[in-house]
């Protein structure tokens, strides 16, 4: 069987290439008789593969010099109790809930200390962003949490410059990570799981700056200390370090498509092919507000829920696969991260049609 | 360049025939048109891995059924946090010191409640076990941690028999885990970071008996939790799948081979080649008693430390890598786990043969 299209919300589809490239130098990594699985971390040879790696990550996202980037472990769940552990420094922290994400970001925070609920919008059913202005901000807080894209009603940030300032903003941006270029200055600390633009999971990237460090609670697991970490560059025990290594093959494969402009380009197009066949359709339906539509991930309905399962069964034989909505909101959801080509959203797009032709 | 005979204390070698099964299969598995990299975690796909790497490795332990097999993230450095976090329940524990991961054990636990150290065999190098009928334990502590093999000075426990009982026992088994037939029973909680007997960095074992289960401390983040993470079986989020996937394919290696009582033999007959040459050599020298060498790690010291250079360059030519010793011991480490083939060690003792003959 051949590989097929899947737009699985995460793990998710990987780039082609840096498979084939896994594939090729697994057991022989570089001639040097080894798998990248089986070198001592501390060897020359594992050195430059996490450096090579953090190098061309800070590149890409054209990430300044006072913030260090980290490769932890225990994905964005470990993070919902890991920045409050090492930010709030006693202090509380506003959070705004716009998804499923940020609401277990919240809750899991709540149990470390201060913290004030400063927007919410499930009343609405997720399907916005608030209005930044509008808000009640604490500007003494130790940081603003907010999660950038939420992968399951999907709604996402498009536009960084709307944020609020004057705080340090914290992001969840798992699901959208790399998906363009973004202002990383605009924020005192990003994290995300790799597993949907970074890699395979197990590891989960923070990139924090360098000032709200040193600050962690007492009894904080000493490998959950951000700053210990800092200061052992992601080493202080053994780093998931074949993960590390397929995070840096994706970096390498990004630069060579000419970076977060070009990635941009490419995403903004899928996005586009896609709501524009919902949008043009009475068939199929996404409630999200037009200005706060993710172009990672893209819920829909059909107009009867009894035809979903004849389309999931359909479209396997499209060779689409892992389509099916989070079971919170039924229907399907096509994640289009940035490993997912151009024609892999046209192949669905074209069944889309067809599917609404016979069953419309 | 051919793969070679790879002696690293961990990040360690893997099965041959296991990185050749990841390679074949890494772009597409089991027909699926996916990389186990792609897979939702929720899939029947994953899941099927899961299970399987489950069951097989209850069979290879005969693991009874009141303990829980978690595959968890943060390596065993996170478990020196976890252990007391979900165990101490308030109440005191009892820890060993034979070696620096014990200690580090030791230290980090302090952190957590009222640790008491009932034996440390720093003194006379860490080349010991203590003598366990003479130790002062409590009898009502939450548990009595050790480690069972110390992968830096190479000292292990070989007979569990020995073992007190009376109290739950905690053993780090990261770096003899499945070397040998062992005991579960005779413990409370077992954990094991992966990348030495098990897969790839990434995963952490913990096994643990269910009525253990339930005394978390106020403030553990959730995803530290055992008893939560045992009621997800191990997904409360996104687990590492790839490691946990390399994992069941050793796992499966184990039981083509016969089990562990194979293992043990194989074991046996490398440890007793490598230890026979040191024995019978002026030349080379290993400060542990005998009763407690480890079968995994092998540290030894060459006549004179000038040589050590020459020791590890010439080795190089003859495909043995990655022996140089841990810095705080000098000299050499040769780490013999499953992975390494008879014929690795018997490689090596031939080349310590002639570098005795020529400068010795």
């Amino acid at each position: 069987m051949e590989r097929i299209y899947n737009f699985s919300a995460g793990p998710a589809v990987l780039p082609r290439e840096v498979l084939e490239q896994a594939s090729d130098e697994l057991m022989n990594w570089n001639g040097c008789g080894m798998s990248v699985m089986e070198m001592s971390h501390r060897g020359k040879e594992f050195g430059s593969i996490l450096e090579t790696a953090e190098a061309d990550l800070r590149m890409l996202m054209a990430i300044p010099d006072n913030y260090r980037i980290l490769f932890l472990q225990g994905g964005a769940t470990l993070q919902f109790a890991q920045v409050p552990l090492n930010l709030l420094g006693g202090g509380s922290a506003d959070y705004i809930v716009t998804g499923d994400w940020s609401k277990k970001a919240y809750k899991e925070a709540q149990r470390y200390g201060s913290i004030r609920l400063v927007a919410n919008t499930e009343a609405d059913g997720f399907t916005s962003f608030p209005d930044w202005p509008d808000l009640d901000l604490d500007r003494n807080a130790a940081y603003l949490h907010l999660c950038t894209n939420e992968t399951i009603r999907g709604v996402e940030v498009l536009d960084f410059d709307t944020l609020p300032q004057g705080v340090p903003l914290v992001a969840d941006m798992s699901s959208h990570i790399l998906s363009r270029p973004m202002d990383v200055s605009r924020f005192g600390l990003i994290y995300a799981g790799a597993q949907k633009n970074v890699g395979p999971p197990g590891i989960c990237l923070v990139i924090v700056r360098e000032d709200l460090l040193g600050k962690v609670a007492p009894g904080t697991p000493t490998l959950l200390d951000y700053a210990i970490q800092a200061e052992n560059h992601s080493m202080l025990n053994t780093p998931p370090t074949f993960a590390i290594y397929m995070a840096g093959l994706v970096f390498k494969w990004l630069l060579r498509l000419g970076g977060l402009d070009a990635m941009e380009r490419i995403n903004t197009e899928k996005a586009r092919l896609l709501y524009g066949l919902i949008e043009g359709s009475g068939f199929y339906h996404n409630p999200v507000q037009p200005a706060h539509r993710s172009r990672m991930n893209v819920p829909f309905t059909l107009r009867e829920p009894k035809l979903d399962e004849t389309f999931i069964a359909e479209a396997k034989r499209h060779g689409i696969v892992q389509i099916k909505g989070h079971k919170s909101v039924g229907g399907m959801r096509a994640s289009i991260y940035n490993a997912m080509p151009v024609e892999g959203v046209a192949t669905l797009v074209n069944y889309m049609k067809e599917f609404e032709k016979a069953h419309g």
